[in-house]
This record gives C-alpha cells, structure tokens and sequence, in this order.
C-alpha cells in the first residue's frame, strides 16, 4: 500500500511561465517516453512478480518514486501556464505573438484544466495503457525499462535543450539524473542473472532444440538483388549468446504460394469468389 | 521501394483447424508483442535513420522481412478458421465443445472478415501505432528492439504451448529461431558502438556535468519505514556504464509543497475556489 | 425513432471567422466535454432504462436534443473556417500572423474535411465512445449526467471568454442556458428519488450488511507521518447520506505481503524466476 | 511524493482460483468504472488544485489510496490464474469446461503477462487516460468523482453476485466499503461549499445574466407529436439551484437552415460542388 | 434540428434470449461496419455540405434514420439478454453449457450495463469517431458511404445466418432491406453527377495535367522476378474513367538512396551517428 | 514474402525544408486517408483472399507498393524538418516567424524521433489498425479502396495546395497519378465482375427473397413535416442495380414502444427502479 508526503520529491520551479513549454512537458507526463507510463509498468511488473521477492521489492520502489515524477512535472505544466493567454480577440489578434502561443498551445490546457496538466502526450493524446509491458518473464521486461529509460532520457535532455529558463533546467537534470539511474539498475538486474549469455535468447527457459536452429544465427537480406554480406558484428563471430555463430544468407522463400479454402457459403462473398475458388 | 514473391518465407500449413487458436495468433500479429510492430518499427527507424549507412541498412532488411511474418501468420489465422461453426442456433448450443468455440472465438473472425485474419491483438483491440518507437537515437532504439524481440519471443513459445498441431509447431519453430537471431543482432549493434561502458547513459551524446549527479547512481528507497540496503547489485559497487558507484538511500522531500496561483477567473473556477486562494 | 427539422434549434451565425476558434469549438462537439458524449450518453441510457418508463421517455427527449447542439456547433466551426489561408508558401510566411493561424489551426479542417467539422476534439483526438456512461443504475446515471453538463457549462463558458464574435457570444450564451437546466434536470431525479439519503450509497438496493462497515464512513489519511484530523465536513459528523458517522484515522496495511505462486513452466520465466521461487 | 508498504491495505485472499473471475475483476482495474482511473482522476485534480488547499490535501490521500486498490485488485487477478489451463490440445477439448475457460479467459492473461493483471478493462481494452476528469472547477470535478464512485460501486455489486469465493467476497466487501465512504466524501465537499443552491449551476462564477435565460430552466420536448407536460419534477416547480422556475415547451427551431459558403477551389471539392452553390 | 417518436422504426422481438447473440449484435451497434458509423458519417457530411442543397438535405434524412436503426439494435441487445446468467459459482461451473455462455458473453453487458446494449463492437472495442468520413469531396464521400453499407450488409447477412430466432431475422430482413436502399442512393449521386467518365479521378476539379500522366494509368508490378502481363481488366484496354489506356510495367526505382543530414546535436542521437554521418 | 530495393520508387526532394509542412505530410502517412492504411488493407486484403487467385495476386501487387510510398512520404518530412528551430527561448521568442513555426510544428518530430517521421496523421493521432477494411467479400472491399484512393487523392491534391516547394509538388504529382490509376483499377475489378447490375446488392449471394423488399428501394423521409418527393435520381426511376424501383415514402413508425423486463437484482438497479417496473 501507498503513502504520501506533500512535499515534492524535487524542487520545481519556473521563473519565466511558457504556455508552449507547458505543452511540450506533457510528453515527459503523458507520453509513451513518459513517466506514467514508467509508474504503471514497474508497478504492474512489481504486482504480477513471481520468483525471488527481491525483484518485486525493487521494482515496487521506483515505480512508487515514478509517481513524484508525475506530481513534478504536472506541477511545472501548472506553473508554466500562469498568466496565459486566453482570448482569441481582435486586439489579441493584432499581437503575433500572442497569436502564436495561442495558436500554439494545447487548446485542453484551457479549455478543459483551467491551467492544468493532462494525462496525455505533447499533441494531446491521451496515454494508453497498452504501452505497459509486464509480460511475466524478468529478463524481458527489464529491456523494455531499460528501453523506456533510455528513450526518456532522450526526451528530457531534449525538453532541457528547448528552455533556457533555470528553474526548469534545474529540474529537468534531476529527472535526467535519475534516468541514468534507472538504465544502470535494470542493466544490473541482467547482470545479476548472468549477463548476455545466460540470459538470451528470451526467454532462457524454453529449450533451444525446438526452434528451428538453421535459422537461430542467421541475418537474413531480403535485397531484391544479392549482394555480399556487409562486414558488421551482426553477419559473422559468434552471437552475443555466445549460443551459435552468425551467418548471412540471402532470403528466398521456403514456403509454397498460399492456398486458403473456399469461401464458407454463410458468410457471403461475392458469387464470383464461389464460383471460381482456386485450384478448380 | 519494395518487391514480393507470391510464396510463403517459410511453410504455414494446419493439420487441425482450430478458431480459438486463430484468436491466440491474432496477438503475435496485432497485439504490442506481434509482428505489425516491428515490422513498423524496423522501417521506421530505418526511414528515419541519421548516421552511418550500415545501420538504416541493417534496419531495412530485417523491417522487410517482417512483413513476411505477418503474410505467414495471416494465412495461419486463415487456415485456423476453415470450418469454424458459426451458427448460434438451438442445435448448436446442445453441443457444449460448439458453443465453448463460438463463445470463445474471435467474433470478427466471421462477422467482419469471413474466415481471415485482423490486424488486432487476441482480444479484438486494433494495432495502434503508438508503439512504434523511433527516436533518432539508435542505442535507445536498440534496446526498443531487443525489448520487442524478448516479448515477441516469449509470446511464441506461449503459443508453442498451446497448441500440438504439427504444422502450427513447426511455423512457431521457425519464427521463435528468427526471434532468437533478432535478439542477438540488435544486441550486436550495441556492441558495434561499444558496449555498456561506451553507449551508456543514452543519449551518450547529452554532458553528464549538467545533470544533477548527486542523484544519477542512487538506488532510492520508498519504504516509508526506511531499512538498511539490501545486499544486490544494484544498491553498491560500481555502476553497469562504469561512470559511477551505486548507493542506497531513503528518499525524502528536497522540494516543497507546490503551490499553485490562484484560478484565472476567465477559467470559472467555483467562486469558492477564488475567494480563498492558498497564501491569504 | 427520429425525425428532423432543416432549420437549426438555434441561430449560429460567425461575424467574423476565426479559423483558430473553430479549433477551440472542437472541444465542444467531440471533447470528453462535449456533445456527442452527452448525445449518446442519453439515448444509449434510454434504450437500456429498465424501471418506470417516465425516466426513459425523459432521457430520450434530452438525448435527441443534443443532436441538434452537434448541428449547431458543426455549423459553427464550418462558418469559422470561412476564407481560412491554406497555403504554406514563402510569401504567407511572410505575414507572421497568417503563419500563426495555419501553424495554430487544426491541419485536418482543411486536409481531411475541406473547411468543416470533425467528430474530434480541440486536440484532433477522435471522439471514443468508452465515455459513454449507461450502468444501468439510474442514479450512478444521473451523476455522470450532472458531471457531463458541469464539464460542459464550464467549456463553454471558457469559449465564451475566448471570443467577442457577436454571433458565437449569442449561440454559446443559448448552449450555456441549456447546460443549466440540464444540471437541474438530472438533479431533479435524484430528488425525485428521495434526495441524497434514500439515493445513497449508490446502489441502494446491495445491503450494506453485507459490506465491511468498519470501513464505510472512515477517512483514511495516508500521509506518511500520521497529522491530527482536519477540521472538514468530511472527518466527523454524520455522513451525507445519513446512514453513518464520518471518523479519521491513519492508514496502515490490514494485509499482508502478497506471495503469488511460481510461474507455470508453459508461460516461459526466466530460469533465474522458476529456480527460486518465493518461500523457498 | 510517495512511499509504500510492502503489505497489502486489506488481506486478498482466493480459495478458489477462477481464470474467468480474473478476467471480470479487469474491469474493477482498467475499466472506466475502475480504479486506475479514480487512482489518476484525484491525483491529477490535487496536482492541478488551485484555490484552498485543504482541497488538494483531501484530493491527495485519497488518490494515494486508490493505488494500494490497484495493487489489491492486481494480486486477486494474478491469484485466481493460478492453475489456469493453457493448452488448447486435443485431450483439454474434450473436456468442454476446460474448453470453457480456455475460450472465456482473458488470452493476454496467459500470452501477454505469463498469469498476472493487465491494465485493461474485461474485454481487454486498455485504460485510456482521456477518463481522468480534472477540469479546474472543484464543483464539476466532485461530480465527475461521485459518479465515478457511484458506478464504482455497482460494478462491486455485481462483482460479488458472480463469485461465492469466500475471500474474494470479504476483500470486495471492503471495496464496497470505500466506495460508500467516497461516494459521501465528495458529496461533503459539495455541502462544505453551500450545497445545491449555492453551487449550481457549475460554474457559479459565470454571471447568468449573460446565459440567454429564456431556456435556462425550460424542459424542451422533442416529441414529434407534442403532448402536454408529464408530472414530474423536472418539469414544474421551482428549479433545484433555487434561481428559477422548471417549464415546459414544445421545441421549434428558432434557427434557420444553415448556409455554409461555396467550397474553397483549393480543397477539391468535386465540380458538382462549385458549379451550382446553394442560393444561386 | 432532431425530433423523435417514442415507437420503434420497426418492431424488435426477441423469441428466444441468447446472450451470445446479444454480443454479435454488437458489431453492427458499434463495429467499423455499424450503426453508430453510418449516423454520425451521413450527419457530418450533410453538416458540412457546401454545394448544392438536394444533397444536404438527402444526407440528412438518412442521417437522421439510421439513429433509429442504432435504437433498433440497442433493444435488441437488450431483449436478448434477458435472464442471462450472471454466477461463476460451483454449481454453474457444473453446467458446461451456462459455463459456455458465462464465457463467452460480453462481461460489460452484465457488469458496466445491467443488461443493455453499449456503443463498442462484437469485442467490446469502443466506437470511435475516426471512422467518420466527411471530405468535403461529395464523390469521395459516396464511395465511402457505399463501402460502408456493403460492409454493413455483409455483417448483417451473417447475423442473419448466425441466429433461428424468428424475430431476431424478421428485423435483421428489415436491415438488410435497408442497406440495399442505401447501396442504390449513393450509387444514384455518383450516377447524377455523371457517372464514372465524369466523377473519376476524384476529385475532378484537379487539373490532370498537373499530376505525373506517365504513372497514371500503369498497373506497377512489384514481383521480384518480372513476369508478362496477365489477363485483366486492369492491365490493358481503356480506363474505367475513359481518360487513359491501362499499361502493366515491372516497377523498378526512379528515385536514389534517400541521403538525411546528420542529426541536430541538440536531438541528442549517439555519439556514434554523430561522429560518422553519411556522405563523410 | 517481401525484398526491397535502397532506392526510392520516386525522387523526394525538398527545395526548401518547411517543418509545417512535415506535420501536414503526416496525413498521409498516418491519417486516415494515408499509406499505412491502404498498404496494411491491401495486403490483409490479399492475405485473407477467398477465390479466384488473380485477385490476390492483384491486391499483393499494389499493397507491395504502398510500403514504398510509406518510404517516400516519411523521407519527405524528415528532409523538410532539416534545420527546424527547437528553441523556445527569449531570443527566438522575439521572432515570431519562428514563434509561429514553434507553435506550429509537430512537438513530437523533435521530442520524439529527433526530427523524422511517425506513423500518426497530422493532429499526432497515432495510426489505428481499425480502419484496415477486408470484409472476405471482395466487392465490399473494392468499394472500401475506392474511397480509401479517393479521399486519399483528395488529400494529396490540398497537400499539393499548400506548398509551392517544386521538390515536393513533384512528389505529389507521382503520388496524384498513382492514386488515378488505384482509383481506376479497383473499379475495374467491379466491372471484372459485371458492373453494377451484377454486384449489387453486395454481397450478391444473399437471397433477395430473404429480405423484406417492401424496403428495399424506398427512400424514408424523416421531415417531421412531411414533404412531396424532390426530383432526384434516388426519388423514383429504376434502382441502379436494376432489380428494383425507387420510391418516397414518409416515414412512421412500424414498431411499438420498446418494453425490456424489469431490472435483474442481481445487476443492483436503484430500488426505484425495481419497485415499480413498466406495464405494472
């Protein structure tokens, strides 16, 4: 169960409110790089976790310190649309400034918050829970925190080149530090169950001899015409498994044209797709 | 540009027709692990791709092959569905195993596609394109993939699971190899560019000096009943990107109490929001 | 069924297009605000409305009049557009306040309707029928109605205060009256019902000796150090529905640690999950 | 910011594990009557409160409760998939109750998380965050959270008329406890500002002089064969914000046909179109 | 504006109650091919008609009927869920055939509804608005208005074979009945508009001198392996719209390599795409 | 199964780089009327095609080449977001052309790809699998790419509007010509098949007898008013699959009052509603 503090996990402050700012925040909150979408993951990781508890411990605290994120950065939307523009009027009109916050700000920052953050991306899409990846295997979900960490990462460091406002600069490296953070700890946790080669191929636990291992190692061109493999790490050496040996063919098809049934009669294609079904 | 060979990658062929399989394959095609999603994703990123040739080449090879799989596991839903009942009448609801089957098929599997497949997940929710990730920064893209690939492969051998349907083994055979060889060549990239130490943190290109580096190798503990470290890799010792030494601590507040302007009042506000704003 | 009038229920007339308010007008046909929710809100509680039939032949009276406010906002936003500049060449961007109107106004009124409305929001998020709430339970119904028109009255008049187009004040100041009295409407009925002691807790027909009622009136704080009560309605004296007495008290689990089983074998953890589960 | 307990607020107990219960308890979880939405909805409006903050404090505790409701409702999915048939083999259809479940559960409950919760509603939609109501004026928002409440606690109701599983129905009795205690907790803030009279209609802020007051109190009728006004309370009497009196009319329009200009020739209308405008 | 009569378009009798039908019905509610689609699609094209008025007010009227038709089915949802078991208790599960249903129903039809219809389709995906198409283009618009009552008299065909319920085919012969109708009017626009010669390419106001004529009437082969031409209407003979002459050509590119900049630094790609951009 | 080749089908080439218009592109691509969705309809067409195999073999063909289309479009909004500002800082806040572009710009191109291109329309609404149409009845199909190629022309000619970049007016007048030829071809598949007479009703092997003609070619009127019929294609005359006779008719209600049963118990109605049911 949770608790809370009123305080902010990090100072949040911002000297110079910006609407557009505001808008582009949102995507750090509601984005598929964002924060609640790091909060849900850990925690649906952390509530579905079976195996040693201690990866359900750790994963229960950082998602609970995900949730200061959001309380942050919504606060820093609220704070950046202080004293915006509202009014679409004539005199407004007339200052193009104006005019190009308002046009460029997100309409629902007024419309529907009176000057509020949203749970939803920097064009205004709502968040969507699909982009939770809690798939039961560790190993697998610790590359899908890493990849949320890295591309939020990205994000952030982005946000912190578009402002040159200090409080949130300020801000925005706290966030980035903990991004650099939280990539090392699932990296960790990989490491901690081997590394590379006792981890893959994801998942460990299915037995190699039932896949087809003649196409195990093999990058596969599908260049319409051949050329030579390319020297890269991916086309010869052994596999990062340290499993097999990489090799480069070029594709050509293995299977036949496909050749579905007729249709059944109940569902009503056109009389011509009955009359003349293939391999008559 | 693109070409096509009317043949198949690799054999699709169905022994025994099953439509509550159609609807577990549909989540290999649609769902967030599926193929549509990579095969998005790879193109994408190659469309995309700034630096180095090898790497968009790399991308586009392996983002056309997906497309096959997708062609493979359509046909395999097709194939699936030969047969199905599709009659709710009397005579079929005295038959329990018919009416299990048409309480548990996909019921867009005939009312919207006549016995074919969708380009949605096992439940009937459409493919959304939000989970398309391409960021303009490769490593994080990478770990993107090896993300996809765990999952993609981890759902295959849940399917492998589900069925005894020889030629439905078989077809999972081969992908769950090409999920294996994916794995290992997106990882392959990172170690193209050097590995933990050198690609870590992502972006590597953003100067650590400016994030806040008291924060950036700190396991923080939520417990609101604060406890000692735990022994594990990630709370001491030095850091996976080799930049730092992990610690533990018990976080609390380093901000304060956000506090909000009062309400603008073109944003009505309730009156008693306005006559007693925070601060008087 | 319905029947239709070519004439407006209203006037809708724009004294002076505004491309960027027609945007903001969005919000209020295919907005979470708006009235296509409330459209189909009504009519769906209409056609499922189990009980006394005065309460549905009500709802689909107010239903079928929200069609016509779709209409007329359709109208609106169509008006608006009017003369709107669609061209993003070099001697428009010349003129910084075009620029702002084509940067400002929503892409799609142009390139997907050819000056028109979209059944969206002001963000261009298509309207999602999941808003549409109909449980079955009359009063659970009313509030998400009181809530919806509440929503609603405060979008529009936040577009009133956007614009002093004369003829968009006039028809907003007609919507805003027919917000008012629906709020008073959905009201009525939970008066109607016996006001809020009879109608509490929704639904009254679940016996509440059947629900944990050491738990029922008691506001729980969680706030990490525990504080003494506040004084509020809401921490002692008798509850609003009159069947309790409110009290406070400090939050600490009733529960344990969860401990889930170890994973099945077929859903394919990782070696690390299966090899030392919990308890062990 | 936020901490946790590693225990649950209230014991989750399963006797009986039920793979179809499982997927109903979804919607307890990611459904629009669930609690990530209540979970977002009071955490988004406390970090958007403006105005007296014993508001936000309020908002705070209790959205920080809802977490630990997410975490309860997670570990009863994740208990009742235990022992959950996963193989769609000859041998499990035979046995049509085996082939029951296998059709009726949630497939992502095995293919997607290996037995454990989704954030997603029974059908398997995902939680989408456009649900969280956070408008900036406290009076619409607590309606927004008592119907949120209200159908909250139906969908408990129902719950436990489906299951006779001894712990299942002591852990929904303590939902169902919340609920009620939410339900009148956000009806005492509606009484802390004056209640119905003093706070409709929403916003109070917005001065009616300016609504077009003819039909701010008038049930208009939509019947195409007019009939006289039913007894009902919404259609006499005074209204129920105390500022006017209940009517009732027979619509007509009091508009006219509306009359959009000719098509812009840089949209591409068809030549139909532009060849013979309306009124010429 | 919109009126509406209490009674039904055409009667909806329910013989005999099945749950399972009650969630096939679903789709023409609120599935792509459905109800929902065709009332919003024919009232957003007549609300932003510009042209002449005959087809605005032709597009109204249909508009305008096929919300009854939604009321049409929304009963019948409603009638077939009559009695429909709602306990997953022991004994149930005993009875394989209640089992089945319990399965295989819609969960929100008991647990969000009560028992009525709701605005998703067969598999509980929401409706959403996106699926509305209004183009302004009238010609575009018919196509799609066409395509969607093929696809709608495609479902309700298999509805029909789906069910023995008398009263169930009774009104689903009414649909189909309708659905003919509505194929043959908008098929009447393009045919008063001039026929395929005149209405083809729409639009037809683009002068086709602008577009690249040598690619304007040639079927592109992408085969790997170029083969001849087959035998089609397609690939020789006069255009459909007796502009050009079909030609078949083996595609091969006209374009180069595409060649992007190196990444923007403050885009924070890799060091590694920065420090080797292409062309270097 | 899929090849490609690196170059483009067309030459993309960006005269002047307009980050504007790389959000307008994106419609496109990932807006209804765009690429992914043709090329996913197509190819899931083919890949679920029942019947004569030149259909399929058809369908293969043109679905291949929209991938390349994808390619082109997204190297275009990469190449016209070259150079575009990121910067809302005070400096660039006092131009306001590059305010406007600011404003204006999709946030995402730079937070989230580093200048490339998404698979979402020009509002950032992400893609969505739903709108992929392949109905099994080949003629409902044909309907739904004409409109697809038809509202997709549409938008390319407004598209082509908006810039006067001569690289990107090339572009759109290869994309214009390949989008007649799409037009033309799929109504060459109705002709294929016989024209009008033949196809129509669609789908074409559902007994006419089994529907109830009486409505099957009259157009309901829903004036509350009713008028005489207006001269028009669709009033009277033969119906355009020629196996009827058009006629007006004024509609009423053929149905009753619906009456649904009185709530179940078990599904926690309000009392209300269940003490006093309809017809009681």
């Amino acid at each position: 169960m949770f608790y809370h503090d009123r305080k902010l996990q990090y100072t949040v402050r911002v000297d110079t409110p910006n609407p557009l700012f505001a808008k582009m925040l949102q995507q750090a909150i509601g984005g598929v790089e964002g924060e609640i979408r790091v909060m849900l993951q850990y925690l649906f990781q952390a509530w579905g976790s079976r195996g040693p508890t201690k990866y359900r411990d750790m994963l229960l605290e950082t998602g609970t310190e995900e949730i200061g994120h959001i309380e942050m950065l919504s606060t820093a939307v609220a704070l950046n649309l202080e004293g915006a523009p509202v009014e679409l009027k004539d005199e407004a009109a007339k200052n193009p400034l104006v005019a190009a916050v308002l046009g460029g700000m997100n309409p629902r920052h007024f419309l529907s918050t009176g000057h509020a953050a949203l749970p939803e991306d920097a064009n205004g899409t709502p968040f969507d829970a699909s982009h939770v990846y809690a798939s039961g295997n560790l190993a697998a979900d610790m590359y899908a925190n890493v990849a949320a960490e890295a591309t939020g990462r990205v994000l952030a460091t982005r946000l912190w080149e578009m402002t040159d406002d200090p409080g949130m600069k300020d801000m925005l490296s706290f966030l980035i530090a903990r991004d650099t953070m939280h990539q090392n700890q699932w990296l960790a946790v990989i490491e901690e169950m081997g590394g590379l080669a006792k981890v893959h191929p994801i998942p460990n636990s299915f037995p190699q001899t039932e896949e087809n291992q003649k196409f195990s190692y093999a990058f596969m061109s599908t260049l319409r015409t051949p050329e030579p493999a390319p020297e890269a790490r991916w086309t010869s050496g052994p596999s990062l498994d340290g499993k097999g040996e990489f090799s480069y063919v070029s594709m050509s098809p293995a299977g036949d044209e496909p050749n579905l049934g007729a249709p059944d009669p109940r569902g009503h294609a056109q009389m011509d797709q009955m009359t003349d079904p293939p391999g008559l």
